[in-house]
């Protein structure tokens, strides 16, 4: 498996307008076996975005597809900057789809 | 929806061990929605635990529980240190067991 944590810094007063666009479409992707936007309690413009993937040629292939490429369109312009972003290897757990 | 992101720096050469401890009897405990062991493809010592629950009163409910307990005993001793740790409130996404 192949995961992702990352951290998205909104411009100011639009982390909702971008977690509405990552949610919309960008869930139920081949491959992908979780996928979770979140925000920050303490600032509704910070996202920490969750991924797990069956494989990483999953998740780059999922960055071609149309809906993903018209969310990067969409939401480019509400980001003020990438925070910290990991890569990880998920060993297991719950959530994550029929591959348990 | 209430989600921790929690970094976790093993003994050295514990990674392993830490996270069977980890995965073992935690992962379908009374309203936790996803958890998810993972590690850093870098080190296998450091490991990354996102967890989501249906709110913070289930994940207090939980530390509570005996199969918690008894993993904080076994694991306590093969941790290093706490790295980062975030708690979120998550929005949506899939994997998230039957609460989408």
């Amino acid at each position: 498996m192949y995961g992702l944590i990352g951290n998205i810094q909104a411009q100011p007063g639009q982390g909702a307008a971008l977690s509405a666009i990552l949610l919309q479409g960008l869930a139920n992707l081949p491959g992908c076996l979780s996928y979770i936007v979140a925000r920050d309690p303490a600032d509704p413009d910070v996202l920490w975005v969750t991924e797990v993937w069956d494989s990483q040629a999953s998740h780059r292939a999922a960055l071609a597809l149309p809906v993903v490429q018209a969310a990067i369109v969409q939401g480019r312009p509400l980001i003020a900057r990438f925070g910290e972003r990991h890569e990880t290897e998920p060993l297991g757990g719950s959530g994550l789809g029929g591959a348990r």
